[in-house]
């Protein structure tokens, strides 16, 4: 029996005349793509193009839900109520579906981003208005979330798919968090470590730890990023090291 | 045989704190709803609500799409190009669909709105750009439009439902347009004159224009307003003047 | 020798075709306006208006700063860093100074807006930021706070002047602070209540705290809304109650 | 006597997460940065941090205001009212304005971008709207627009100085306007040529327009562009054949 597992990637975060990231070169790397909706990033154009590109290899797409705040990329923290998440929530997954139905593709997966990924990660007013607008705009849709969080349990409990994912390119703590960003060492730059760390993980189920202990940690999808060359060059890496060692590529979730 | 005709008007027109004209008023006077898709007016809980309420009656629901302008209400021509405006427009229908499905409704008409309705009306190259938009995310959607502007011919060529609308409020040029708002009498108010005119239109097919002769006009649908106590109490006028003469208020399309 | 307190309410808030308000009732109202400089409200069209009208009445300016969140009005709170922040504050008192040059008058002081507001009462990261803004721009604009919060003499420490402003139709906690919006009996709806409340704050500074209580509280300003009927009639109340007993409505600040 | 031309660029047009250009390299170039405002591009913070940037190399700074249009950069006209012009060119002088005093220096011009800039250059009622914003707020402030277009005359007649300036990259036609840049050799590619041409421009007040005749043009500023290593390498050598010939670069305008 094949091991399979998932690379996911940010895509169409530029906006009108801006670019960001290096769409192209990751489309060739990642299996999903959670494409911007609009509120963090992503103009129609720039979403529409982007996402043709993906249908065309048959890469998964996932709505990249966000707080609407495009001058602070999705990344500040925001106070906004349940009903007006709800409904935040449901209008850019409607419109990356309607984006997508004229691409020719459809959307599988929700991924929210930045600031809303780790507020509901663990709080369960934001998580649940998310969870309610996925569920009636359309309960198919899978919730990917932090692996290891509680939103993955509430999303599971509501009848959703949850997608649990890890970040290539951080640490973590030994109790499975994640080494906040402003801390030493939370990002890991070094590509060969990187890749060795993804292949432990998709082949075992082990991350190693902040402290040196070993963590237990079920992942459906690798998130990598493709924001800088390094960051393209690692991303390309950790596929080279699983697809080379009998770990293939592919779609948590059916595609078209 | 029942005549039948419809009654639209622009509804969910409020962003967040601010507040436009008086939706729960009108949507008991029309059989169809524009609803803004955000781009001009209408922030995503606005829009959810407005939808549920139009459910609940059996309203129609149309896609109130515009250029990108809030602050200028989508009231200014912008030469945006046709691939910028295709997307915008999928964008928009798709956001509108995704809040349908969450409210138990679905959009059955795309009305473009403000400057893009004038435009759209007679230039071919935006035209085609707002019929190429409805055509890759749903051509089962129909296109509402200027009774007797080209535009209705473009969309029933390409494949689309168009469907023809009259101004209860507006004066009529000889050659069947508007009168320009900036020229004297292009808007009317005296209710009692507005409803017998639409009652003549929906029973004959006849419209007095502007210098005295008669017009023959086809339209599907009447566009009354409620941005205004008077309008409102105009609109209502020209409803029981229809029914209390026989033209049942319908939807064109079929609803939910 | 005659008492004098400062009245302010918020104005300029509407935007493009939506209205906030009753700007032209509250300009006979009120001494000092806290116009809005486009983060939360108020396009530069609108603004300028309002700017005019106020400065041919002699009303004091004061620029409304927010957070950049429009659809949430203002006041919903975000995590913005201090850079964000006052370079946000800066850019929008530079913004308002420039309209009320065109307009023949001057911004005299700076009132941050809701959640921005409410933020910084107690915030030192956030206050200092703001703080940092106005000396930047021009340390001569004094910056109003809430009576009896921190802010306040944060803002004096740092060398501005500091105002001190109560909230006519707001309950008081024993501790002197606001009754909590969500509260029961947060919000005061008596007129009558309201005015005489106002009257014992301007000449005795005592006000009645929600246990019954009597509170020691020195205001500079008294701040009154506009956005309903009911607002409006109270305005008036409050300020026929004051100038009826010998108090002086004037600005705090100097004018033109 | 010394022979002096001002070099001028398009500068601070990121916007939040989003990068545009090479700032850093084109402030080691140009005597004059066209600094954007917030309504094409330029979040506060970035406006913040390339005019100080600019202050320290003693750069002049004009406002590069443009219509309100973030996801089309400027580039697509749009027919706002005067009055609407009016105080949207006010509200972003004086948001710069604002920024620079906190930076320590001042804005010396003006220059519109983008679509506005073209529409200005020959249409009298957006020009004169443009016009009566700067003297409205601050009639000192110079107003860059196209040398040998309507707008400089018309600038000067309302007592504005009105600076003429060419573009190193661009083909002239033989009326003296810019050949339209979806014509064939409307953009120049090769920088030894624009530099011969800008030499020449400045040294004898002469450009070959684009078929082979020879225009008179002044111009008291060229236009550079830092949007790509090709065009930053441009504008150095641009740079490097003027200083070299004894044309010496330098504001028209003066700084701080």
């Amino acid at each position: 029996m094949t091991r399979t597992i998932d690379l996911n990637s940010d895509l169409g975060e530029g906006y009108g005349a801006w670019t960001m990231g290096n769409d192209a070169a990751m489309l060739d790397v990642v299996s999903s793509a959670n494409i911007a909706c609009g509120f963090h990033a992503g103009d129609p154009l720039t979403l529409h193009t982007t996402m043709a590109q993906a249908a065309m290899r048959g890469i998964a797409i996932g709505a990249h839900v966000s707080y609407p705040d495009r001058v602070g990329f999705g990344r500040r923290p925001m106070d906004v109520t349940p009903a007006e998440l709800t409904a935040d929530v449901i209008y850019q997954i409607g419109a990356l579906q309607g984006i997508a139905r004229a691409a020719g593709t459809r959307v599988a997966y929700v991924k929210p981003h930045g600031a809303l990924y780790n507020t509901i990660a663990q709080d369960a007013r934001q998580a649940d208005a998310v969870i309610a607008a996925i569920r009636a705009i359309d309960p198919s849709l899978a919730l990917m979330g932090l692996a290891g969080a509680p939103i993955l349990g509430r999303a599971a409990d509501a009848g959703l798919t949850a997608v649990a994912e890890a970040f290539a390119d951080r640490a973590y703590a030994p109790d499975g968090q994640l080494v906040p960003r402003r801390d030493a060492g939370a990002v890991l730059h070094d590509a060969e470590t990187v890749a060795a760390r993804m292949l432990r993980l998709a082949a075992d189920g082990e991350i190693e730890a902040s402290d040196g202990s070993v963590l237990r940690l079920r992942a459906d999808s690798i998130c990598v990023h493709g924001d800088s060359p390094g960051a393209v060059a690692m991303a390309r890496r950790v596929r080279d090291a699983l697809s080379g060692n009998g770990i293939a590529i592919a779609p948590f979730a059916e595609t078209g």
